[in-house]
């Protein structure tokens, strides 16, 4: 038996806010397209974005897939496609009462819009069937075509109430910063079915990963997914989003955690000075994202003296605002028990493994309370 | 007499890393410019990248010139144009030992490396003449055309050894990132005077202001300075500058600090998993920081909760890091009497306000010692 699978047990249960499903073979998305689309797929494929390297994948072969060294299903299979070999190797070894699949499957980055859409289409009716149907503790985000917002609302529209679905995710790369009002249709239809935004950072985009351009290394386009992050931030506070939609909720994943204070601070003291900018913002800047944003725990910041991660905790100045995540089966998975530098006293503990999760999905969508 | 001008001073001098001088007229430039610059200067101007506006200022008029409302000299001149009214309202008043200046003059982004060429040899002739040899507390950057290095090159070979002239000047928002091996010879040339760079924010650039394009508004832009520093930090210390050239210094200007903690923190963990791809780094990420980098003070952070500003010293996990900075005349200047906002004791005040200054900068260069 594999050592990872016998290992003890949490004492409590988590919810794994990132979990990272995959196509098991190219072909499986197949009958899931149009005979139109299917044709176009076959014919033209993907178009990739500067950034994403050439495997199927959207990380680099680090290991590859992105993968941990044990991910392999013993099929010979990639990993994160095999639901048994997952079952078996993090849902029950980790106590996992519920996972929310966040699969990385090119779909939202494609040029051609109508090309979004069918992909989007076939991966959630491919996430329905082949994972939300077969395990009742998997839930799974809506993948959106999010640079075609009538498209992202559109399949809004058409699963949005499946009970499996609970959050639309988009990705931290986009055309545009997310704040700007081409996107508020999809924050409306979030509002409207009660289902957060799931932000995922990603290494490829339609831009340089920095403003300066692009890096040469993964290395730095890793360390600067939070950058990245920092600016969409930035963007749907200063915009007004959250004046606009004030129930809506935004889950940043795998960005970090450790710079939100400074962030804030920026924010606040900045919009001080130069309210007359903003006059549709009501409240300081660091009330709109403690209210309104979550972050996810993986990758677990790792300060190096392990005490200063308690004064990130108190300047975060919310015990609501993390959510925790292992991010399998990619290389840079949290173990939870391993994964805080630090002993973190139990009523916290509680609210990062899972119940600030529940306070902020519904896992129990569809069923009658 | 000014308010300012009357307040009590400072107990203790201080050196100001980052005062903004300017043009007091279009015109004065001229006599700078060979015949054939001064030609194209006049009928073809600048190009302005997008983010800039279209003001001869590179800020938005927040206030005209990004000034402090008190920032304009009596005689109708605009801000840090008149040398005696920098001298009285800030040089005296904040007994001001050294000042650095750093023009923003649009030199480096110009798409046509010879005008930028010609424009950088006009600045810093323009710098000695009417500032460098006017105030013996008066030192510079010199201003570089960066993007073509051997222009650059060219340039601090030319006036490098120049006394009023302590460092070389870069904008955070360059082509490329600044750790790519296109910008070496401008680091070969740093070592080699003895030159730390002075890596300035700056609003406008060749690439969008964020990873996701264009943010709407300067209160955005301005608080994306910090991403998009934090992305330059990556790309000198992972594209291995500070291997390759280890006696430069990097000096980040305007962009922050709390922020560098946890950025030290991302990349160390990091690199410990993905070390091989980075087999030209001898030492982990933060030490290289913590050698190489220094971090001016303005715009200070100030945390919600003031004591949280102790612990970002500490997480900085050392005292020579931060050197101060007034802005001055910007508007969001900090006042060498107020900018801390809590009590720091003095030893490390020192430091800050001079010390780390001292040990970083040659202000008696090409004096006999």
């Amino acid at each position: 038996m594999n050592k990872e699978l016998s290992k003890k047990k949490q004492q409590h249960y988590i919810i794994d806010c990132d979990i990272h499903h995959d196509f098991p073979s190219p072909d499986v998305i197949l009958p899931y397209l149009s005979d139109r689309w299917r044709e176009h797929h076959l014919t033209y494929g993907f178009k990739e974005h500067h950034g994403f390297v050439h495997s199927f994948g959207l990380y680099p072969p680090v290991s590859p897939f992105a993968s941990r060294q044990d991910g392999w299903p013993h099929n010979g299979a990639r990993p994160g496609t095999d639901l048994e070999f997952m079952k078996a190797q993090h849902l029950e070894s980790n106590n996992v009462k519920y996972g929310i699949l966040n699969t990385l499957f090119p779909v939202q980055t494609q040029l051609n819009d109508e090309y979004a859409r069918a992909l989007a289409r076939a991966v959630n009716d491919w996430q329905i069937k082949e994972w939300l149907e077969k395990d009742s503790r998997l839930r799974a985000s809506i993948i959106v075509p999010y640079e075609n917002p009538e498209f992202a609302v559109e399949e809004i529209e058409r699963v949005g109430k499946h009970p499996g679905f609970v959050q639309i995710m988009l990705l931290c790369r986009s055309k545009e910063p997310l704040g700007r009002r081409k996107y508020w249709p999809i924050y409306e239809a979030a509002e409207a079915y009660g289902l957060p935004i799931g932000m995922h950072i990603i290494n490829g985009g339609m831009h340089g990963n920095t403003s300066s351009g692009w890096h040469s290394y993964y290395s730095e386009v890793h360390t600067s997914l939070s950058p990245g992050a920092q600016v969409q931030v930035v963007s749907l506070v200063c915009e007004g989003v959250f004046k606009r939609f004030p129930k809506l909720r935004v889950v940043l994943i795998e960005a970090g955690f450790a710079w939100v204070p400074s962030l804030m601070w920026r924010l606040d003291k900045q919009y001080v000075k130069l309210k007359s900018e903003l006059p549709h913002l009501k409240r300081l800047p660091s009330e709109y994202i403690r209210e309104h944003f979550r972050f996810t725990t993986q990758p677990m910041e790792e300060p190096t003296v392990p005490k200063h991660f308690y004064h990130i905790l108190e300047h975060l100045g919310s015990d609501d605002l993390l959510l925790f995540a292992t991010d399998y089966p990619h290389w840079d998975f949290d173990d939870p028990l391993k994964s805080f530098p630090v002993k973190i006293e139990q009523e916290l503990k509680q609210k990062i493994y899972y119940k600030n999760a529940e306070s902020i999905y519904d896992f129990k969508k569809g069923e009658i309370r």
